[in-house]
């Protein structure tokens, strides 16, 4: 047992760690301590690693993310159809779960927790996410009479809260006072952020586009902490395992979508029409930030992958600015503060709660 | 004593009390805690008391008189010298501390915490903070060359930091890590309320633009923490006599001011030229301010004092909505929420100090 954990230290994979998660739940507790973390002992530095770890993955990947998007606007409009590329995406992420599967059986065998065969009770619950995610994609071609795209970023923010929220009520995990105070202060530093001189046309935003921005929001929000609630029910079970039946079920309702919304370009101008070296690109990116959201549910939380997903969105528009001349204004100076602080008051709620 | 300890609860003036703050030093840091002094001695309610009603003082005249300023520039071009106005203040401010110690000598008689008489060693300090709002005051007249006023108006936020690291370094407090983030978010979270789609100038600031706003906040951030040192040195004094000798070097440094920018105006036109009853209003308006400023810095501090402006300027600005029909933008709105937070935090961070 001691061997294989120094192993998954090693190639850092975490495939068989998540078996000992389980048998050390009365010392996680200690682990969301930093400091007792840094000087734990040598499991809870490998969880704490682990965690760090996926958690500077999605923030970079989520990072070039948007970095990519800026650059295929840049090399024109959007020529493929968004549908087909999200269905490569999830066969991508499912195709790469397996993978990493083929190595584990090789070097472990299969075993109860990395096989793939699943029961119907385990099962059930994996086409949920991707369901609500369904809904979202399709609500978000109807908000678009009422907000523009802008507006639309703006009012994305209301994820933030929804996310804290439900991970409250879902996941009936605590936040400190300050914990509270923080994540609100990343909804407001994240808005502010994104302010330019049209922004304040999103307060004439009309009353049914606020009820599908919230709904919307509450979508994402649920989808998220759901995943996180199946991932984390069975703590032994394979990561890869989960992520496959998670993918499985993204493919599904993806290619649903392709026959509601791009039947007719895909049957005249193909599958692939329109697909250039950067949609390529972005089609990989999205696979691995998608892995890594997986990733973060699994060895930390949805408020982790919030200020991750913020902190790289900053990120983004710093490297924007040195890769395209993009304007610094000085509601993005500020609204970095103000994400800056909540991100240190977040780490001190942690310590005082 | 006791008997005197109600009396000044029931006026209010809270003139006499102040003898008993010296004795009563050792049960002070028990006041700083806000449920201690919710609950704590009839003396420890009083002093909450009359701090609370100085700090709530102070945030409803600095909101009535940013709204009797936008009202005056509404009603046309300032005609008045600003020079004579503001001697008219501080001669107001004197008049009133006069006024007041007239009645305690009435009643109390004159002792030797009330008298007027003073020794070069008390009044020799008196004139710096009148000196160095002076030469700020002057310097206003130069940043415009590099800045434009609103961009001033956001560069003046630099004084909340200022005030801040100066009470640590000068008045040896200490704020907690949580009042510290706190502190930086006010600051953030005011000039985020005040942007507009003009902000962004302030950004292209000369470098000598910057270095004047800078001491100019230091300027002002001094003489703020340097007023609380004098008044605090000598806690038994009477507020009203530390106020009249304040105010006399106020007065005399006002009169070198209008002699140095109004001589011809004041000389040609009259003192009085293009006083209307505008005028007249913020001129009593000023001066109460300036009286409940002192009070401020007698029985709270310089912290309690910046955060009573910046709530007060967001009031002003949700009144002025109403009054003149002023735009609410979602910069002014985001800013308000992170205040919110900020002060929030602050009373967070003196609990768990």
């Amino acid at each position: 047992m001691e061997y294989r954990k120094i192993k998954d230290d090693q190639d850092n994979n975490g495939d068989s760690v998540a078996e000992d998660i389980e048998n050390l739940r009365g010392k996680s507790l200690s682990v969301s301590n930093v400091a007792g973390s840094l000087g734990g002992s040598p499991v809870e530095r490998s969880k704490w690693k682990r965690k760090s770890i996926v958690t500077l993955a999605l923030t970079i990947l989520t990072s070039s993310q948007a970095i990519l998007i800026v650059w295929s606007k840049r090399a024109g409009k959007y020529e493929y159809s968004v549908t087909t590329a999200n269905f490569m995406v999830e066969s991508l992420k499912c195709a790469l779960s397996l993978a990493a599967l083929g190595r584990i059986w090789n070097n472990e065998g299969v075993t109860e927790d990395n096989r793939l065969s699943t029961t119907l009770d385990e099962v059930i619950v994996y086409p949920i996410p991707a369901l609500l995610y369904l809904v979202k994609n399709l609500l978000q071609y109807y908000i678009f009479a009422y907000v523009d795209a802008p507006g639309y970023q703006i009012l994305k923010n209301l994820n933030i809260i929804s996310t804290g929220v439900l991970y409250r009520i879902i996941l009936k995990k605590k936040l400190s006072e300050i914990q509270w105070a923080a994540f609100i202060l990343l909804c407001a530093g994240c808005t502010t952020a994104q302010l330019n001189s049209n922004s304040d046309h999103v307060l004439q935003t009309p009353f049914q586009g606020w009820i599908m921005a919230i709904v919307m929001a509450l979508l994402s929000g649920f989808a998220g902490v759901y995943t996180e609630a199946i991932i984390k029910k069975r703590p032994s079970r394979n990561i890869n395992v989960q992520n496959f039946w998670l993918y499985v079920f993204g493919m599904a309702f993806n290619a649903v979508a392709i026959l509601i919304q791009d039947f007719d370009a895909v049957m005249n101008k193909g599958f692939f029409h329109g697909y250039s070296f950067i949609t390529v690109l972005m089609i990989l990116n999205h696979a691995l930030s998608g892995i890594a959201v997986s990733m973060v549910m699994k060895y930390a939380d949805n408020i982790v992958k919030v200020y991750s997903t913020s902190v790289a969105m900053l990120l983004t528009a710093v490297v924007s600015l040195f890769l395209f001349g993009f304007h610094l204004s000085l509601a993005f100076f500020l609204g970095s503060i103000v994400v800056s602080v909540s991100v240190y008051l977040h780490s001190i709620g942690k310590l005082q709660r």
